[in-house]
């Protein structure tokens, strides 16, 4: 069955940093167990994983470590775009190499107003080099960090060029209309929304889950939610989901997310960031996990089996 | 003497790709030769380069290519700013080994409304990491790519913090008040404008020459405008270069130069780019090189000498 058959929800997984800011791998290896545990796939290497701020060797330095874990790869959708086409080429092939059930790839983002032909040749350019039968490319919509959208004619052109590769996008814009547009113009394109609060309007329109920040904090639920045999059902758990989703967005989002699994990793070097991100403050950290605690929420498990 | 105590001008150079678009070393080497001998540095890895399309590794054997050719290292600016601060430090390090007059360094330009302070412990890291007293950094302020201004503020800290170190900035803004302002603040700093047709106001004010996409073209007449000795041979030479740099605004920018460079170095390669670029057409280039030749244009023994 193709790790996409069902709606899924996966994890953008935030990345630990030991006091020198190289990556803690035993930390995330643990985190990502957890996260696999509660129900979640896990999208390394994404925005929240400050996956651009690490070297292409560190980000397959850290997929070899996932794969010697024996993480299956039907869990793992790592990101792989990249400003140059060989590094983007390298990471595909790698993440392909490791059996992952798919890749999310960024436009190239450093040059602004480019066109969809230079867009659409940049992918068949990764595409045609990693030349595997076995790829499954997600594009990644975020202008809002890219000013480099991807629009409805350049995911025309790729799933016209690519059918059986180019099966879905993140959309990340958190905007509504251009994600329902997406589900209503390509039936079958696997459209995962940026929020598990969409989920109640985007599940029955066909949305294939969702690869959310905040899934970092409630795997759980979110499976639960995608789980739910029930509208009603469905409806108690976006309302929960939607409590917690909302008390982040107003944080400063990466900061913040790895402020609250070091808190319940009981671990505080969990909250380290690199530049040119910084570090969520300490009274800040207080006053969120007070407000995400009078909502009920919890990391059941974590500080104990996954530390 | 300083590699930064006279104004200059620095090329950004192109970038020639082969039919495979790998790098084509000899064409780059042959083309930076001749930008030398018309009087520029050579500001490789820029944006009009380039530089972001290239992986880590092509930019380092780039550069051990211009360091085996005896380009001298006074003559050298590379670009060494990246996402990914361990990328930055490697760049970086590898520049300083090589001699390099100094390097321009972007800021990190994934990540959108970022902190000063976050900005601060980016440079300062690469700065701290590469730890070497002949390190000299120009800024790079091109927030229309990057998305990520380099504030005044910002600038103010880094010199406070290391006057040695961070010695000037290219200000690709396009912005007159935002460069004349940090000439009228941080006297002595190196403020490089981007565009030739800007000099005639501000060498007046201070301007350590200028680092120009079109210094790929008119090298020589930019070197001969810094060295006129009066204010009618400089206002003279300003006309001359601003009417080339002003046909060439109109285009896009490096598909154009790598065209025109093409015709007169005689190698229609030349005009290959990376995606998301896309090549200038044959149509357009035949109207640019018209309109150019009846501005008198010319680059005098490129094809012969270096191709």
């Amino acid at each position: 069955m193709s790790a996409f058959a069902v709606p899924r929800v996966f994890a953008p997984v935030v990345t630990p940093f030991d006091p020198a800011l190289a990556v803690d791998t035993p930390r995330f290896i643990g985190f990502s167990r957890w996260l696999v545990e509660q129900g979640a796939g896990l999208a390394l290497f994404g925005t929240n994983s400050e996956a651009n701020s690490l070297s292409v060797a560190e980000r397959r330095t850290l997929l070899d470590a996932v794969m010697d874990a024996d993480i299956d790869g039907s869990h793992l959708l790592p990101g792989t775009g990249a400003c140059a086409l060989p590094d983007a080429v390298e990471l595909t092939r790698h993440a392909v190499a490791a059996g992952c059930a798919g890749v999310l790839m960024l436009p190239p983002f450093y040059y602004k107003g480019v066109s969809d032909d230079g867009l659409f040749a940049y992918f068949a350019g990764v595409i045609q080099s990693v030349g595997s039968e076995d790829l499954r490319v997600l594009l990644y919509h975020i202008p809002q960090m890219t000013g480099v959208p991807i629009s409805y004619a350049l995911i025309e052109r790729l799933i016209a060029a690519y059918p059986r590769t180019v099966i879905g996008i993140k959309d990340s814009s958190g905007d509504w209309e251009n994600m329902a547009g997406m589900l209503e113009r390509f039936p079958g394109f696997k459209v995962f929304p940026a929020s598990e609060a969409w989920l109640g309007r985007a599940l029955p329109l066909g949305a294939a889950g969702c690869i959310s920040a905040t899934a970092n904090l409630q795997p759980g639920s979110i499976a639960s939610l995608l789980a739910a045999r029930t509208d009603e059902a469905r409806a108690g758990w976006v309302d929960r989901v939607s409590l917690i989703r909302l008390a982040m967005q107003g944080q400063p989002m990466i900061p913040a997310l790895k402020a609250v699994v070091g808190h319940y990793a009981e671990h505080a070097g969990w909250a380290r960031v690199r530049a040119p991100l910084t570090t969520f403050g300490s009274r800040e950290t207080g006053a969120l996990l007070t407000q995400l605690n009078a909502l009920g929420f919890s990391m059941p498990a974590l500080g104990q089996a996954y530390a």
